[in-house]
């Protein structure tokens, strides 16, 4: 492909509004184009590495025994009320009615309509085990878009499903998946962590997800330091550090504490660790004011909390609820408190003679103690493991990292089947539900990842395995001299004859301007034909990533290439 | 891939509400499964066709010079509003806010943003010309959807555009695409007929159909039994028969018509050839009452006649708007008429003393005469061409066949660049508008007429470009007898290593079951290993549109699937 009819414009400056290095690079080498607000065209260069990440996918698919297909994006809203999703999807389901007035909804995802497939073709064991996969747009209106492809309302999304008699055959299907899945981001250049996670709206019960650790992330991943424990933040457990000081407790006792409201100002006030408070926090739980508790020196986490509560929806309370409700803001707990629920993090049992609120104004409680001063509705894991707390494993040290989630994998079991009615006919006869399982990879966040992790502050660099071209061959003093133009117009059918795919950078312009679109574009090798190497017989070769040039024989630039 | 395996179950009736061949073979072969009205999943077997089709598509396209990207399907509907095109597309565009409360639109197609990106990308004659496409889903929500995947209401389709700097630019471009549209429905097996159209919603001037013959298509061609014009009937001109008797003007006379409304009663009643009299229809154009009057052997064109009155919404007048507009049905025409508007065909000029409506109830007037007896506000050709009419290119005799529309090739000009602000400066530094072409093919479609053109009353014949198997392997007799297992076994991995695409069907099934299945899926090659053939070191090899199968030394298999 010639540079100078390619449909791209290189950006010399950072676009404003793009913060992350995949965003600015994906904009500025003309990859992508916002139409609206998380929406994008991918453009000729970008959906040359997106057909390659999509290859790459199909070839580790089709290995681990699935079958590719194409299911609508349009879908009757009846379907999902059916499976019991349409609720937990919320106002991220776009929904419309058609001109006859019949609801629709268009695909987040396709559990719904693949197990009506699944309804309609499986009838026996002898059907199963299956796994069926697609390629697909999927549409999601996502509360807050962000980071170019990283959180989209569009995107084109690899899911698999598997279908099995029972939990053991689920579990095969399960580490294929997960087998596939290290080596499709192996190959695409990102380095992927599994990590335990919370399944969410999809349902089911055990998932992992597959992170690449980054700054611009926006999952928090807390791992071990020693065994290989990793889970994301929403649903990680941890060994929470010890309360400082011990002893037996004590007597209740109220003190005054004017103007200490947050943990941090009582803890400063009355000089005790935070460790030895309490922190109340007042949430709406499907329209209930509910006052949650956990020790002062953690932080409530809001997706264990919903899982628990199998809410809906899951707020903070409104300062008018919170009056309503007759709670005192910045001096509530559960000690004497009457006619609201209370849920608890474990935290509360570890440790002795607490300073608490004392639902007064101004007015806190020494030495608390549960269950002697104070009972809870429910006591349960609620609050974010952190960095520097224990490994629930091994008790070392944990740590914490933001990352993008390039992949999920999740155990969906029999939910969706029994609410679809979605079974087969055992070895004994018996109608059983089928055994599912939900797997997919966003790829044009993938495709954000790899530039995420393979980029320099020149530009891309991308791996040859999704690299756009493979060579990007610049010519220069072509205006000049006719033979040089020859030349390098003799290179690039000897490489396009040898089946190579290079961009030739054509146009009339400066060294310098060549230079800096190749290395802002990215190929893995950059070949130069010029009058000076032309008289060496010579063309000189660099890779993306190194920072020497090498001259080449003009004869070998086919294997220089092939590396 | 081994059919026991497959996600696929046929059937062995036609389902009860498909009506053409394509619709019932893509049903029962398992092809394609419904999810709703005018929505299907396209199932393994199907999606392999599909790959393949868009293989084609892809090559034809790029060599023509396209370059691939990626639109999105949610778009503002702010820029339909924009281009004009909203209104055009009515109740067709699904529509529905966002969770703020914007209001988006499902890509019915990408004229809009492929232009914002061509106002964004390109500046000067040096970007020109350029191809950009993609293979995408679009959405309309059709009136009524049929055929299977003839009419549906979400399908993919491979939509280029081109942008030149002048009209003979957009010729070269157009012409690009004209021979690649043939390229691509003869490698896919699918003859296709090239014939002029009306450009309807998309907006533009010229325009072409690629148009595959068939029953059961719902489009009516009209095309020449002598020279090679061929139209739509949308569009198709004609020269219309001769009135059967002439002469000189006569006054005119009021005759009683009792019981005699329509063409065929008062011809009949009268005593003249339908060619003598004229015939009144009501139409509300853009809520307007207008009459509109042909010859009576004559059908009104409402495509003509929407593009002529520029109307937006043109329907048939109900019987409340024709009675509160003083109509007299049965017995209307433009003579003596006060107040309505009349739109007439040039047939009105075609032939003299017309039987008409007198205006009053079973009362018609003979010898009418344009415009002697009457005035109309527009004459125009607003008439169907019909089978019989004279050729309007070189006179001889017109055929009409129904056909399915495969493809439809666009001159869109610059109207859509001006409206949405797309231009760029010329050599002489003057802003212009980029002059646009637009070129679609359904590919959905294209798979239905592929099979519609490639079948008999046992099943599908693929033509081998877009066959999903190369061969099917059938083995008889595995259950019985270990080595005929084996030896089948040995066969699928021969041709499998040999890079061929086989389905083998291992189930243990009977020979007529797999026989008559072989022949539904329409593979090119069916190969047979059976105790019989091994005993002569043969395996039974049959063309799928061959009667005869012939015996083939198990070392040729490869060499004989290959042909």
């Amino acid at each position: 492909m010639r540079l100078s009819q390619l449909f791209v414009k290189t950006l010399r400056e950072d676009p404003a509004d793009a913060e992350t290095a995949s965003h600015k690079l994906l904009l500025r080498a003309g990859l992508i184009a916002p139409l609206t607000s998380g929406v994008y065209s991918i453009l000729p260069l970008g959906w040359r590495a997106v057909r390659k990440i999509e290859g790459i996918i199909r070839e580790e698919m089709d290995a681990a025994g699935g079958q590719e297909l194409l299911m609508p994006a349009l879908q009757p809203a009846e379907v999902w009320e059916a499976s019991g999703r349409r609720e937990a999807f919320g106002d991220t389901l776009f929904h419309f009615t058609d001109r006859r007035g019949r609801e629709l909804v268009l695909g987040a995802t396709h559990e719904e309509v693949v197990t009506l497939l699944a309804r309609q073709f499986v009838t026996s064991y002898r059907d199963l085990p299956l796994m069926l996969y697609q390629i697909r747009t999927k549409f999601r209106d996502e509360l807050r878009p962000r980071g170019g492809l990283v959180r989209v309302r569009e995107f084109d999304m690899k899911d698999l499903y598997s279908f099995d008699i029972d939990p053991a055959g689920l579990d095969v299907s399960y580490q294929k998946m997960y087998r596939a899945y290290i080596n499709i981001f192996d190959r695409c250049g990102v380095p992927a962590l599994p990590v335990e996670a919370d399944s969410g709206a999809i349902g089911g019960k055990d998932s992992h997800e597959f992170i690449f650790l980054s700054d611009s992330g926006e999952d928090l991943i807390v791992h071990c330091s020693s065994c290989d424990y990793a889970a994301n933040q929403e649903r990680a457990s941890s060994v929470k550090p010890a309360q400082e000081s011990s002893g037996a407790p004590l007597p209740l006792e109220a003190v005054d504490t004017p103007g200490a409201a947050t943990i941090e100002e009582v803890s400063r006030f009355l000089d005790v660790p935070k460790t030895q408070t309490l922190k109340a926090v007042f949430y709406a739980i499907d329209g209930e004011v509910t006052l949650v508790t956990v020790r002062g020196d953690l932080e409530v986490n809001e997706v264990k909390l919903k899982n628990l509560t199998k809410a809906t929806e899951l707020r903070l309370a409104t300062d008018g609820e919170v009056q309503k409700a007759g709670l005192v803001a910045g001096a509530a707990s559960p000690v004497g408190l009457k006619g609201i629920k209370v849920v608890a993090d474990e935290s509360i049992t570890q440790g002795v003679n607490f300073v608490v609120g004392a639902n007064r104004p101004e007015t806190h409680l020494r030495n608390a103690n549960y269950p002697r001063d104070f009972a809870v509705d429910v006591l349960a894991d609620i609050a974010n493991a952190e960095a520097g707390h224990g490994c629930p494993r091994c008790g070392e040290r944990l740590l914490a990292e933001r990352g993008i989630e390039v992949g999920h994998v999740f155990k969906l079991g029999t939910g969706i089947a029994e609410s679809l009615g979605a079974s087969y006919v055992d070895q004994d006869g018996q109608q059983r539900p089928i055994v599912m399982g939900s797997y997919g990879i966003g790829v044009g966040r993938l495709l954000a990842a790899a530039v995420e992790a393979n980029h320099d502050e020149k530009g891309i660099v991308w791996p040859r395995s999704i690299a756009p071209f493979q060579a990007h061959l610049v010519v220069l003093g072509a205006d000049r001299s006719a033979d040089v133009a020859q030349e390098a117009d003799r290179v690039y059918q000897e490489l396009q004859g040898a089946g190579l795919e290079v961009l030739y950078d054509d146009r009339d312009e400066s060294p310098g301007v060549k230079f800096n679109d190749a290395d802002l574009l990215g190929m893995p090798v950059r070949l130069t034909v010029s009058p000076r190497n032309m008289k060496q017989g010579a063309v000189e070769v660099k890779g993306r990533s190194e920072t020497e040039a090498t001259l080449v024989p003009a004869a070998e630039v086919v294997a220089a290439v092939r590396g």
